[in-house]
């Protein structure tokens, strides 16, 4: 049992969170200061490596799953109830920053480090994880080792996926580096009663507001789409600009309606990320665009809606402008509200220990959208500054990093009772 | 001395030029019916190797410049005269077509063939020519044989140019193929009267109308520039509307701007061809993005002046949301106003022959814009069906290509008296 006292003078140790991170930076450290360590790459072998001597350093079983997820797990007194996880993931975008992801893994290990150190027996298991590819971004999609757990994708499926240039596949990666273990990676052979995920939170936000904890209500619905429009190439110069059909052109005006019915309705972003351009040569009219819509909001009915919308007027372009005009769906995760009691825990621990804290909504996916779906979760935000991740620059003040790991470890506590 | 009565009934063999383009259609066809054989690569050695073969039979010399432009020389009666020459280019886009450049090499070559076979003894030189990678398909730029030919630009600069992957020069690919002769490259070691160049029109505009010989009074100019775009990258769920820097939605507005100007100012085209995008990946806004405009007008100074309307324009999009921009010219050709006293011949030869004409004007570069600067030059234009060129499915009909050649041929026994 934790006594109360205890609680009240329970921190992490700041400057050994720094040390790991900064540990984990020179794995696939870019000269920009960034990561790039993507899954079932040497590089993630090689942090991953690091990573299994911590864990024996804390004591702790370390089980690896079928999917490479990596759990490290603290006997609680009563084994019998449900345990306590608590994690992210250790791979980086190409490139990506320093704190995605990697503060969760890092932060919760520091919460297990601290809880070992201040001698106290939990009731329950604590488990520390390590998903496997979350960013996807060398292996699409992303969240594969938490889809797998929580059975929203299968393991051979994603076994089966080829990295961006479509020369190798994730499975035989995974197995070269050592980490396909043998333990099934399916969240039915687990007891799980709470997870937590600390992350930087993606966005301005709390940056804007210099608040230095947010707790997301939950994670938007994302929709993926993809369109592809055919026009007719021809040499530019003898082309009358009356009559052709410029696919690029099509595609200039359908980019501006994705933005502008994301502004008109509100409560939802929009964005074309992604253009491939045919024959994409100076001289010639373009006669083929292939172009990314991501769509996401709190209420995946509005989301439809909007692509209703967008679609429509693509097709009165593509009509207009002689374009012919398909379109697919390409991916759809529906938005995910978490623990509204779990979420109140992070916003009392930010508040006992008098940090400023917000409660809002996260705009990007999460290993914890997908476990969320099959045990309570809910996720601890600190701000990037700048609202900047997902590149090399991405960057979180050391002393946030440390007021996110002391909520955690407050709310990994409470929830070990 | 040609007698009128023998220019009234002489006619190219028209069979003998099908079969002449058919050969050629097998170097390098694709399966798509087009051809990919770009300048200094193993498929323009066969092309080459063949005509020279071509070239042996009809008992003319073959004189092979420093730049591999090839010249059939078939001796005059009075070699003190100026000569007459005509021809094109023997290589294709990155796939092209059939007949772009290649009906005017094969054309000529079929002139001089019908010439021999009737016996008739010219008063000038006759040279057919096929000028080294029009194109610039695979090294950039377009004209090289012409261009040095005509003293715009250096042979050591074009000896120089990188291919499309930057792998080899063009110097050396040139000299592998065995095509790097050792006459100098230099339109002040010939004595040239007069130039014709007999091409598909690249445009709609006979097929429209139902012409079946284009006599261009000139060729537009071509203006080429490049704009950078830098923005700000970000994770696309987490970044509200408002306060992005989307560098490909900046882009699409500007791309509209490119169409809205040309169509307003009129008299001109302008295309947006080439876009890159950074980091092209769905879930993250755009940071960056290069892209191409392409400006052609019979009018250097309008198109002059709808480039400064453009780039006002961009930079007010680019202050607007928020992004950095950098443009340059790339390339400038200025217009080119062929002797219209030979555009005339065209035109009168056509009548004769009894075929529909139009005095046009060309919306391509050509070789001959490169001539014409330092001889007296016209162009021969001959129906593309739908207007299509620069691609496989470029195609003309047969009767169109013995039309053109006959016209062709009639213009180079009026211009040798």
């Amino acid at each position: 049992m934790i006594r109360n006292a205890q609680l009240e003078h329970l921190h992490v140790d700041g400057d050994r969170l720094r040390t790991t991170i900064e540990i984990s930076s020179r794995i696939g450290g870019t000269k920009n200061n960034g990561i790039q360590r993507c899954a079932a790459t040497d590089e993630d072998k090689r942090m991953r490596d690091i990573f299994t001597k911590w864990v024996r350093e804390t004591g702790c079983e370390l089980i690896i799953d079928e999917m490479g997820n990596m759990f490290a797990v603290r006997p609680g007194r009563d084994r019998k109830r449900g345990a306590v996880m608590a994690g992210s993931h250790l791979d980086t975008q190409k490139p990506g920053g320093r704190f995605d992801g990697i503060l969760g893994v890092l932060g919760a290990l520091e919460a297990m480090r601290s809880i070992n150190d201040a001698g106290i027996e939990l009731e329950r298991d604590f488990i520390v994880v390590n998903w496997t590819n979350e960013e996807g971004g060398w292996f699409a999609p992303a969240c594969m080792g938490s889809g797998v757990w929580a059975g929203n994708i299968t393991k051979e499926w994603a076994y089966g996926r080829k990295d961006r240039d479509g020369k190798t596949v994730f499975g035989e990666e995974l197995a070269r580096i050592g980490y396909m273990g043998d333990f099934p990676c399916d969240h039915r052979k687990w007891n799980i009663e709470t997870a937590y995920e600390l992350h930087i939170e993606q966005g301005p936000i709390l940056w804007k507001m210099k608040k230095q904890i947010g707790a997301p209500r939950g994670i938007l619905c994302l929709h993926w789409y993809d369109v592809y429009l055919e026009g007719t190439a021809n040499q530019v110069g003898p082309t009358p600009m009356e009559g052709r059909n410029d696919a690029l052109l099509a595609f200039s005006e359908m980019c501006q309606t994705v933005n502008k019915v994301a502004h008109q309705m509100g409560d939802m972003v929009a964005t074309v990320g992604e253009i491939q351009n045919y024959p994409n040569s100076r001289n010639i009219i373009p006669s083929r665009v292939h172009f990314t819509v991501d769509i996401r909001s709190w209420d995946d009915n509005h989301a439809l809606r909007a692509w209703q919308l967008m679609k429509r007027e693509f097709e009165i372009i593509a009509e207009r402008l002689g374009c012919q005009i398909r379109s697919e769906e390409f991916w759809k995760v529906e938005s995910a509200s978490f623990d509204q009691k779990l979420v109140d825990l992070v916003l009392e621990s930010a508040e006992e220990l008098g940090i400023g804290s917000l409660r809002m909504l996260s705009g990007a996916g999460h290993d914890m959208s997908e476990i969320n779906k099959v045990t309570r979760g809910a996720m601890i935000f600190v701000p990037s500054i700048g609202g900047r991740s997902h590149v090399e620059v991405e960057n979180t003040a050391w002393d946030d990093c440390v007021r996110g790991a002391d909520v955690l470890l407050r709310c990994i506590l409470k929830s070990s009772q």
